[in-house]
């Protein structure tokens, strides 16, 4: 199977290569890219393709990535808004968990797979419990997900067995499925929920799997309160005591981060720890804001995820870009704080890193993911510059095609690897049925 | 001409009446709603008229006003980003300005109103130069437009003179023109750049002439700054001693207002002044979090605007709604901070109040100005709360009809009022005009 993309603006978020083509072809064969260039001489001419895309009036670029979700939770989307995050967790959100099904996690993933797609995400973070389901979803709608069972065990040493055990399961059943679109990571939830010792392990298993780990970090104040009282340092140095944070082995992949000290930063600069941050999430459940300008100076790599949807409430990367961009400026009370060129590395080239190595950039030998940008579209006109398009101007719903591993998943906005209806219908009475199972126990 | 909406989910806004109709038929003759109501018992059926939509699976509510814009400006989306508010404005943005031409801002505001159109707003108030063709632009587009000519003399009387005299004219060719989709204001542009005692001229014209006053207020510190500097208080204290906020006789309209102390709150809230708070461009040129929630608190009317487009870069009112919300809680450290009805509020009644009386709710007797916004989408998927859908996860892009006056100017996403293309076409060509000329120049 041979794809060959031509008449496109190609962004190629390639750093050490060329940067972007105005009149370029793109040519797939399998799951990798094997040619890229410009196309201002027909050099495209003489190829043959099983597949030719015009993309003439599109930005090509390389997919996004969201690095933190939890996409069993889509179901959940609007469930409780403007509510204290602890009133919002123990009435509404942890009793509706209580009552999820595996069916339920499957709908919910593959709703919010359809959701990406449409949207321009094609590879993903997540971290959730029924994994198995969120697996079998990825599988199907083509889309690359990077998964981790979530731990939580609170210090109990036989609960923490039993969480370890899925995990490990979870990890040896999916590493490197479907044509490596699945990889696997461990899960331990967050230092305020898991103890020490019990996160020090699953970095060991972690290590020795070669799967990377996952985890959330300082999301919140009263995390850090938490630590300080309790351990007399916050979450990042009480991890570093057990060298959670090296990443010689195994990717580290860490959330929120919003209550980050300067030296936090620096260790995670100098570990090459990878931050996810979740802009959105973090200021409808009034978190704060995550020094992440601070972060890029030092050397940190950010990346931006959505988080779940009940705390969004949408998938959508290009509203998170934005956002972004936005809360940085005001944050630091200066309007040339992470600027939309730093925007899209971080959407891309940062979190393709973290997920798969080969993704994140359009560059020969990378695996074929990628989309095509509309720009046919009123607020897409005029363009002085790419990436301020892409960030400030541009919308998910431009999205109109997109590539993930070689498989077109999309093509002019009909996705062609699922029923959309149907999961619609489907994830809709799965909600609602959820809702009501959960209205009936409490 | 009639049309009759069947098969809603009504969002009504009507305070006094009816919240939402789960499944509601609403009826147009003329350019007013003439009925309104629950159609479960199929009261609708006998009801004749020219055009019938069938609109299940989609919540029919009052079209958005978007209440602080400079439509000409659309031109410079994206013309210069992530750079600090004087060097962008005296090194981009008035340069670029001082070449725009009336051509310029004529294809400026058809864009502008298409790109309004497609994301659900039908009212907005725009400030600008060459308005004549902002208000041919609104004629044509069917949209409804508030427009004033923003005026400028930094304390020259001379100049003075001629901006009123060109305000003059513009009020007496333009007011309640179009069937009265158009309206005009004053707009003196700030206290940091017209004096006491024009802003007051400008005061006393508006009120001779029925017509509202539009002006920036406390956008950014150094305003506050300089006032108290040059003046012994703010920009409002400042303007009460020449009674301008008294809003008996005409509407005042006050832009951004980020840095208003608790009193100036209380003394807007007295005197019935409305607010438009512009998030995304607060954000963007990092002015600051406006107080909103304290000045909905104290009772002041607030609404949302985008800015102009070199300072967002879309004119997207769903994006506003949302990051209104998200800024309003990380601001206030306080999660239910700016709840999503609270939102919606502001984007339609409130909105609509200050700009026609007679829209921003959908009951018998107003204005038919609405729109249909698409639920058969992933991210639409579930809604436990519409307002909580319309604010943190629906999309402009999710609107695929558009009602204003009586007439439909876009129709399952098909724009009716214009040629899309040739729109587009022109107001990019200019754009590059535009650019290009004042590269000369500089």
């Amino acid at each position: 199977m041979s794809i060959l993309i031509k008449n496109a603006y190609i962004v190629t978020m390639d750093k050490d290569g060329i940067g972007e083509i105005e009149n370029g072809f793109l040519f797939i064969e399998g799951n990798l890219i094997s040619k890229i260039g410009d196309n201002s001489q027909h050099a495209a001419d003489g190829i043959s393709a099983d597949t030719v895309i015009d993309a003439k009036g599109a930005i090509l670029m390389p997919g996004l990535s969201n690095t933190h979700t939890h996409l069993g939770m889509t179901l959940l989307r609007g469930f409780a808004d403007d509510t204290a995050l602890q009133a919002w967790l123990e009435t509404k959100i942890w009793p509706a968990e209580a009552n999820l099904t595996a069916e339920d996690v499957y709908y919910g993933s593959l709703l919010g797979c359809l959701e990406m797609i449409r949207s321009g995400t094609t590879a993903f973070c997540d971290m959730y419990f029924f994994m198995d389901e969120t697996a079998k979803a990825v599988e199907e709608a083509g889309i690359r997900g990077c998964l981790s069972y979530g731990m939580i065990e609170f210090g109990n040493e036989e609960k923490g067995n039993k969480e370890l055990a899925v995990s490990e399961k979870f990890v040896r059943d999916w590493q490197g499925k479907a044509n490596g679109r699945i990889t696997a990571m461990y899960g331990p939830h967050a230092p305020n929920t898991c103890c020490q010792s019990f996160i020090a392990r699953t970095k060991k298993a972690a290590e020795r799997d070669g799967a990377g780990v996952h985890i959330h970090v300082l999301e919140t104040e009263a995390e850090l309160n938490h630590m300080k009282e309790n351990f007399g340092m916050c979450s990042v140095h009480h991890l570093d005591a057990v060298d959670f944070w090296n990443t010689s082995k195994v990717p580290v992949l860490a959330a929120h981060c919003v209550w980050m000290s300067d030296g936090d930063i620096r260790l995670f600069a100098e570990k090459g720890v990878t931050v996810s941050h979740n802009p959105i999430s973090n200021m409808k459940l009034a978190s704060g804001i995550a020094p992440i300008q601070k972060m890029i100076d030092a050397g940190v790599k950010v990346t931006l995820g959505t988080d779940g949807c009940a705390s969004n409430n949408s998938l959508n990367l290009f509203e998170e870009m934005k956002t972004a961009a936005l809360l940085q400026k005001v944050g630091t009370v200066d309007p040339t704080a992470l600027p939309a060129k730093t925007v899209v590395e971080m959407a891309t080239v940062n979190g393709g890193r973290v997920i798969d190595k080969l993704t994140g950039v359009l560059k020969a030998g990378s695996k074929a993911d990628m989309i095509l940008v509309d720009v046919q579209k009123p607020n897409a006109i005029p363009i002085f510059d790419v990436y301020s398009h892409l960030v400030y101007a541009a919308s998910g719903s431009d999205v109109k095609t997109v590539i993930v591993d070689g498989r077109i998943l999309m093509q002019d906005y009909k996705v062609l690897v699922m029923d959309e209806e149907e999961v619609m219908k489907k994830a809709k009475e799965h909600a609602l049925s959820l809702a009501e199972r959960t209205k009936r126990k409490n």
